[in-house]
């Protein structure tokens, strides 16, 4: 027998308590822990609340929002990959694309392709909201590397041009939160030597 | 000199990173470990986003979702108080309005107005949006303690009187889900003995 709507629902809802197991690369502002999926996405969430006013456009807050809730899911499945580890990288797309099939098929249809839309937005970062997703998904890690003095990037050793490509895209949602961001948590650990210089901050 | 618009609502964001310090007494899916504050927020956020639809009355999703976000945060400064805690609750109160005051405070004058008023709101359980926030807030954990075999419960010796008294206006919000819980996450913990018996469940 199918399953009612609410049963997949409820399904659904229950396998993404996983998210909470997923860990990241990123301390928790007192050093003591890294951070996990879940919390991560619920802090960009509260975050847009606060700073949509700064994005280039004018955004729809609840689609971002829900873009932001849902786009570390398919972890679940693939993992998390480290933004500085190229040979994961490589992998990357098609593991999180089996997940998001996956995962984003146990909900009923109708939901399923709305939850699966909103990724596939997140992911191709074109449109205003996703391109302000993804300014929180690069802000947030930065503001709790510069609150751990950069516990993360001396573990691992991070150039500064790896930090720059990696946020190279941050302006494009919102040129006042690159600025604050690389004034604010990128060159107080630069000066500090906890970023390797390889290239020029400008 | 003051601090900039910017600059309380970052110094804000970095400030609720404690929240997910703030422990719980529901443990996650698997069993291993309970869950954190931000954790539950992100989750039932996500869960409004897929539930919305079993409201009594049709709601504001956005606005139900800021005030999930964020109903938890003044646990930062008060702690988190367990459900089945009576001695704890009688202070809860006050504890979470001085709490309150210090964390929204922190923001610029118009945010912090806003979402004191959301908080306050969800408090006063009135509004459709804080009556079907609510729903969220006891059925997530509901979830989860049937998932873990009443593992929760069973820590605490917990009364089915108990937790009917606490869930005793989900359907103020939600008839639908509130069944849907009475009867997938609380009558077979019943049946197998994890709640104690001491009312009869309807």
């Amino acid at each position: 027998m199918e399953k009612s709507r609410l049963e997949k629902q409820m399904d659904f809802c229950l396998e993404i308590d996983k998210e909470k197991f997923i860990g990241r690369q990123t301390y928790l502002s007192d050093g003591a822990r890294k951070e996990n999926d879940a919390e991560h996405a619920w802090h960009m969430a509260v975050m847009t609340l606060l700073l949509s006013e700064y994005a280039n456009e004018e955004i729809d807050v609840l689609k971002t929002i829900s873009m932001i809730l849902i786009h570390d899911v398919v972890e679940i499945d693939a993992g998390d990959t480290y933004a500085y580890d190229e040979k994961a990288k490589e992998s990357q797309e098609e593991r999180e694309k089996a997940a998001a099939d996956r995962l984003f098929g146990m909900l009923p249809e109708d939901q399923g392709k709305k939850f699966r839309a909103l990724w596939d937005e997140f992911e191709a970062r074109q449109t205003k909201e996703a391109k302000f997703a993804r300014v929180m998904d690069n802000i947030q890690p930065l503001m709790l590397n510069a609150a751990t003095k950069g516990k993360s990037w001396l573990e691992h050793a991070v150039n500064l041009s790896q930090v720059l490509d990696r946020n190279k895209r941050v302006q494009e949602g919102s040129e006042v939160l690159w600025d604050y961001a690389k004034e604010n948590f990128i060159r107080p650990n630069l000066d500090a030597g906890r970023l390797i210089p390889d290239v020029e901050l400008e």
